[in-house]
């Protein structure tokens, strides 16, 4: 999850008939400041005039681009993560599985992803739009665990039966409860560990 | 984590000194309204005025028990989730771990405990008291974990060197990460298939 929109080209928010050409700097800031914002006070608390006033721009540039919080979060997630999605190869299913906790404790390494990404899980329930905002990043995250999957398969380390859902969760999980739930670190030894023992798990699951 | 006091027993209120008994359906009504309207509105924006007049009970009476928010969500969250501190044997690993993952499924299956969870990881950092009130959950769940890998080892399922930070992470996370984040669910065959590949990734850690 960046705080920035992975292009920065203006012309990906809708553009009214007729409307000035949006300023890509502008975006960046509301861009920014309201992911800011949503880890500074939930997105419960957010308010989109905080939002505009700390991005030092009116209140009509941000409703010009999104019409209310619903759609600026949904559009802003959508955009977040997309930098996740390469599956390069690594050769085996440790160093594959190495690769992917790395790029997950990159994410969780910041305090403000973190602060949103658990406010996200509460407020999802409350706004189902937050929900479907946020497929486009599981979508991500599940095609990199299924390229792994496939990976292993054909090297013959995995069973063809091994329980892809189960093996999402199992890989996902750990790192995110010790980083953001318990607020914990891990360093390079503990990815290693995890890689190793979540590899023997996936192993294991051949029924 | 239970919606009431554990022992039911006013006395394990504060009683100011001169003050009434306090009546135990008192504490218990403001008890459930209290996780009730936690579960609906979220810690930040759970009003105590609201858990009493849903109680049916003035807000004197709340006060009597407890003086403010943090103080009522500590003495709460310190009573709940102490049933879950008995530790069975079940003569195997893959048993033992069928056990403590049947154990956390029940409690996640109230969708009340999933909301309640979720949010207060998000207010922990904002309520360092929060934090303070579910260290006594956190202790249980750390013993049964501890009891049942001290339990592995003796039979020599696990070797001595078994990292159980990880452990515990590895135990409780995939199931959370299920049912509270995704909100998915999960039947019997779930959790044996899980309890089996994880009591396998907890045998290969052997370093």
């Amino acid at each position: 999850m960046e705080h920035q929109r992975s292009d920065g080209n203006p012309k990906t928010a809708r553009v009214p008939s007729g409307a000035a050409v949006m300023r890509a700097e502008v975006t960046t800031a509301l861009t920014r400041s309201f992911f800011e914002e949503w880890a500074r006070t939930g997105y419960a608390g957010l308010s989109l005039e905080r939002v505009a006033r700390t991005a030092g721009v009116g209140k009509a540039a941000l409703y010009r681009r999104w019409p209310d919080k619903e759609s600026m979060a949904s559009d802003l997630l959508s955009h977040v993560g997309l930098t996740m999605t390469d599956v390069e190869q690594h050769g085996s299913l440790e160093a594959d599985l190495y690769a992917v906790l790395v790029a997950i404790r990159r994410v969780l390494r910041h305090p403000k992803v973190r602060r949103i990404l658990t406010d996200l899980h509460v407020e999802i329930e409350r706004t189902p739009a937050l929900g479907t905002a946020i497929r486009p990043l599981q979508r991500a995250r599940r095609e990199r665990i299924n390229g792994l999957i496939d990976r292993a398969i054909k090297r013959r380390e995995l069973s063809p039966m091994v329980d892809r859902e189960m093996a999402a969760d199992l890989i996902a999980a750990p790192l995110y409860w010790r980083m953001a739930v318990l607020g914990g670190r891990c360093d390079s030894a503990y990815i290693e560990r995890l890689a190793r023992i979540t590899g023997a798990a996936l192993r294991a699951d051949t029924v």
